[in-house]
């Protein structure tokens, strides 16, 4: 049921090489085409809308869940509604790429909402990458919008990644966290050609000693634009910190505004962000060193965005 | 025509003891009550709205401006419109504080909105005091609006201080920096009670080499309420650095918007923010000494708004 293209494109998003080992499930062009289940994780069709529910039993150890998501058709706009029940204590990792294959003349787009409840004690690691190719003229649009209840020491990493070839995406990220819950944001973004990205994570840190870091890392080429907004609101003593880092290349344009708000005297929260060019003491130590600039230039932006 | 109460009111936003050395007008009340101008130096009434012209001359080295405003009756609203042409590679420092003092049940306002030409190669210093007392019920209001366009090679640094007693303020600060002109800003902010204070500060870095920072350190105590936001926007090879830092204690509420946009691959830009309470070690090194903790807190906050 999966041809090269297919295969080619779930390495990119979700590191797959074959089948994977555990729980997954595998949407093609806005259907379900493959799926497994353990004895700890459920997935189950909604009946309602498109999409799936994942259930993870409590105390579930250790157990990964892919959903993939490849679309290879153009004048295609899925739009998918997952849920994602994380039971108590559980410890797992869920990977969602998405890939687009246009070589039409029609857009194609994917917009995938989804909502996580993750329970008392519980970790969960979530990554998503997002990936475009094919010589069609059609847009490559990803629209994600991420919503995550944490619940009591629930500990999440949040993984975000724009591998490339993503003409248009707006993403949305809402967070809210509750006492002594742990939030870590990784975002790494990279434009080019006339590509637009849009970013906003919002966490509102509701419980005692709850605590948010964020850290951004973007690279904006040729006649890219990028706009980041973040905003972290401490509602009780908590700690936040947001760091994002941008390298402009080009004729791109990146806007950044973070926010930090303080609802509580106790709530300690900062804010640090640059954006600048790629440092040219970098570039000479490489160049000195054999590569051309290209090359050192590649080098840096690949370091940076690892 | 100056009282007593004029006088201290006179000390507390521009650090007048007497009568100020070189140019300066007095404003009272919605009038102008006392005038001086030099060789250098001229004052002239606008004609066309309430507001003065002050024309600094060419190569005008070393003289400073004083133009205080005291407000000390309540339900006002005194709106004032005041040009400043800083003639080219002068170099002068201006002192604009206001101070209210209402004892009476109305709101006592002054909204100056201020406009500054600063010419090639100029220098200027602008120091902006803002002070209210009395025992009346009537809000004491402040809106400053201060615009600067700063021509090639101009230096501006500002002083922003809301000293105390302002009931509301919403300051709105633009500034436009041509080649190589630099702007450094302070900003002092204290609120207490259930005072609101908003600033924000737009900078345009347009000119080649153009340079902003922008210094930013509150304290908002009690049910106070503080908005900040901030934009630097750099659309030419430039530096610019924001650097806001707030102090949050009881109730009170510290928003934080700060913006960095970058429209030019050499726009090198960065922001910190942080909002946080009172350092506890700080506080227990200066217990130790024999400081008791409200002494210990007021040290560290004078220190901190210095």
């Amino acid at each position: 049921m999966l041809n090269a293209l297919d295969k080619l494109m779930l390495e990119k998003v979700a590191d797959l090489h074959d089948i994977p080992q555990g729980a997954f499930n595998i949407r093609k062009n806005g259907q379900g085409v493959q799926r497994n289940t353990t004895e700890n994780i459920d997935i189950i069709t909604k009946t309602d809308k498109s999409g799936i529910d994942v259930i993870v039993k409590p105390y579930t150890q250790g157990e990964t869940v892919h959903i993939p998501v490849i679309v290879t058709e153009d004048n295609l706009n899925d739009v998918v509604y997952n849920t994602f029940e994380i039971g108590e204590y559980s410890d797992v990792e869920i990977i969602a790429g998405c890939g687009i294959h246009n070589c039409g003349t029609q857009k194609s787009q994917h917009d995938g909402i989804h909502t996580f409840y993750v329970r008392k004690g519980a970790k969960l690691k979530y990554v998503e990458k997002h990936y475009g190719q094919g010589e069609g003229t059609g847009q490559r649009v990803l629209n994600p919008k991420t919503i995550i209840e944490a619940e009591a020491g629930a500990v999440v990493e949040l993984e975000l990644i724009q591998i490339k070839g993503i003409d248009r995406t707006k993403r949305e990220t809402e967070i809210r966290l509750m006492g002594n819950a742990k939030l870590v944001v990784t975002e790494r973004l990279l434009t080019y050609l006339d590509q637009e990205a849009e970013s906003s994570i919002n966490v509102e840190l509701l419980g005692v000693d709850s605590s948010a870091q964020i850290i951004s890392r973007s690279v904006a080429q040729d006649n890219s634009k990028q706009e980041f907004y973040f905003d972290l609101d401490g509602k009780n003593k908590c700690r936040g910190h947001i760091q994002c880092d941008a390298i402009i290349m080009h004729n791109a344009v990146v806007l950044s505004t973070p926010k930090i708000s303080a609802h509580h005297s106790e709530a300690q929260l900062v804010h640090e962000a640059a954006i600048g060019r790629i440092e040219s003491e970098q570039l000479i130590k490489l160049m000195s060193l054999g590569f051309s600039e290209k090359e050192a230039e590649d080098t840096i932006l690949n370091g940076f965005l690892k």
